[in-house]
Order: structure tokens, then C-alpha cells, then sequence
């Protein structure tokens, strides 16, 4: 598959913007011909610079042999109108429906320098490596990326900020809670700094 | 100050749900008579049983000592109402404004068994105590904590599900980017499994 339109670089000082709001994730993977894809409301930025994220992917994944094997991740944020493949890919576990990509026509496609597959129809993909810590990840199922490329659609990301208001809702980014329940992110609202600063 | 108005338990098994759309949080923090607050957006999930939580707490706080010291700290969930008090509570460290708190009128109460304060205007509340892991908090200011006592204002979280969209949008959660700027906790979505479950 091509790259969407309006697929554009994010510079990597701004890259933990993309996930500072604290959206649902799709976490894609690849490793010797196998690609699977989960969705994870746990995943959190950790750093800045280089910027680096947290996700936790439980031992009863498909997606975490391929990130252990791979040493590699996606973060793809998917927006409201995908809100339904996300629910999907998040529920059928590959492990018992190894056509879930297809069955529900996820449309992947692929970057220079990236092994693992990005999702079509989401808005903002954080490429990440894995930056090993096997207490972290056997104990808690945490994984810790270091990002090396960061992609938005640039009709909601520009500049380094979100901007939904002026697009239409079905662009906008997902917060999960539970049971098929999701929240969309909503209204914009700009506070001013405090007059000490 | 008393318990304010509204102010519910909520069951250990449901506490993750609090946090599971990723909302901004503020960290309130209690040692040998010091109490202070941080804003955090860099907080998520880890667990459901026991809940556990992360959260980043930079080697530059005033809230870092105290949390260290004490072993406890409390993720309190701000809504709109107190979006100016998030900012100006994340914008300035009480090690440059030790009367921060005072300036900016933060209302605090507590609860039995638990030595931080909990703040007012808050409408969720997850008392952490930290599951000690000194290479995360050295290497990454990631904190682990498992959370001992979870609280939601009943207004706007029942039976372990978030419900904003019949109250006030002021009793919004809020989801910080960068500069100022908040996304709210937008419109609810509700998306039926996929007929494979």
C-alpha cells in the first residue's frame, strides 16, 4: 500500500507530543514474515530527548514474540473512524485468529528503514526500538522504545500541535476505558501560563 | 478540609479504568510536614491486579524527594474546573516557589490511612504505594506504584465507567499537550465487539 496523503515527518524533539494526551495506541510488529497488530491503552511517553515511551504487552500476545524477536515497534494512533478496526484487532487475539488482519481488512503500509508494517487510516506512528530490560519485561510486561521516527497526519499535527477543532471529528484520536467504551479527544482549551513565569 | 461532595470508593479491580483514557494527573506527595503537588501527563496503567500505575517523576522535584522518602504518593485525575490550577501547578516547582501551593489556593483533604493529601476538585483519586525499583527511578524517573486505596467523584464515574456526558463538561478530565494546551475528554463512543467474541 502507498503512504497516506498527508503522511509527513514530525522532528523527534516533538515526537512525545504525538502521545502526551494520552491516546489509545495500535501496536504493530514484524519478524520473518509474520506481522501482527494489537491495540494497548497502556502505553505513556517516558523521555524527551532522545524521546523514548513505555508499552505493556502481555506474554499472551502474538505481538510480544514479534517485538522480542524483532527488537522493534510501531505505535499507530488510530482516530475515531477506525475506532471499530481498533476495538477488533484489541480483542481477537492472533493467537486464536491468525486472519484477524484480514478478516478485518487492516490496510498497512511501509516506510524506509522500518521493518514493522505502519496502519493506514490512523493519524499520528511512532517508529520505536526496543531498549532492552528483561527485569521490566518479564516482571511487568513493559517495554521501553527509544523513537526513531515519528509520522502525522498533518491535517491534525502541525508544528508540533495537535489541531483538531478546525478537521472533521472522524480524525479525531481515541482514549479507551473498557467493555467497547471509548472517549474521543474533545474540545481544545488553552490556559495561560502563571504570572511567575 | 472535609471530603468533598460526591466523593465515592471505587472497587481495586475497577481502579485502572480511572486512568485507562489517560488523562493529565496531579501527583500529591507528604513527608515530615512537607506536602507537594506536581502536574504529570506522563502517567498510565500497568496492571489490573493488584492495580498497579507508572508515572514519571523527574530527579528535579520537589515532589521527587518527598515521594522517595515516604513511599506513597496519589494520582489525583483534574477536570476542566481546575485546568488553570494543572498548569500553574506543573509550570512552577516548589523548590523555586516553596509557596506555591498557598499562591495558587490548592485545596487539600485527606483520608484515613493516608499520609498525602488528596486534592479538591479533583474527580478521581489513586493512592499509590511505590513498589521499589531503583534502576527505573534512577535511569528513567519511572515510578512503580501499586495503588492501595482508588476514589472517583459518583457524579461522574459509576459502576466502573467513566460518564461525562450528562454532567457539566467542567467535570471533563483533561489531557495535556504542550504550551498551555489541554485536549478535554471529548464524546463518548460505544463500539459493539466484533461478532467473533
Amino acid at each position: 500500500m502507498p503512504v497516506p496523503a498527508f503522511f509527513a515527518s514530525v522532528p523527534l524533539e516533538k515526537a512525545y507530543r504525538l502521545l502526551n494526551h494520552g491516546p489509545t495506541v495500535l501496536v504493530s510488529s514484524a519478524h520473518a514474515g509474520s506481522v501482527n497488530i494489537m491495540a494497548a491503552a497502556w502505553s505513556c511517553p517516558l523521555d524527551f530527548s532522545p524521546p523514548k515511551v513505555t508499552v505493556v504487552i502481555d506474554k499472551a500476545t502474538r505481538t510480544r514474540a514479534l517485538v522480542e524477536a524483532s527488537g522493534q515497534f510501531v505505535l499507530n494512533l488510530p482516530c475515531q473512524s477506525i475506532a471499530a478496526l481498533t476495538l477488533a484487532l484489541g480483542s481477537e487475539s492472533a493467537l486464536e485468529f491468525p486472519d484477524k488482519l484480514q478478516r478485518h481488512d487492516a490496510q498497512l503500509f511501509s516506510v524506509p528503514e522500518v521493518d514493522a508494517p505502519l496502519v493506514q487510516g490512523c493519524v499520528g506512528w511512532l517508529v520505536c526500538k526496543v531498549v532492552p530490560e528483561p527485569h521490566n519485561q518479564t516482571t511487568y510486561d513493559l517495554f521501553i522504545g527509544e523513537v526513531t521516527h515519528a509520522f502525522a497526519d498533518s491535517r491534525v499535527f502541525q508544528d508540533g500541535h495537535w489541531n483538531f477543532d478546525d478537521q472533521p471529528d472522524a480524525l479525531r484520536t481515541l482514549h479507551y476505558v473498557a467493555g467497547g467504551q471509548f472517549y474521543v479527544t474533545g474540545a481544545s482549551l488553552k490556559i495561560d501560563a502563571p504570572e511567575s513565569l
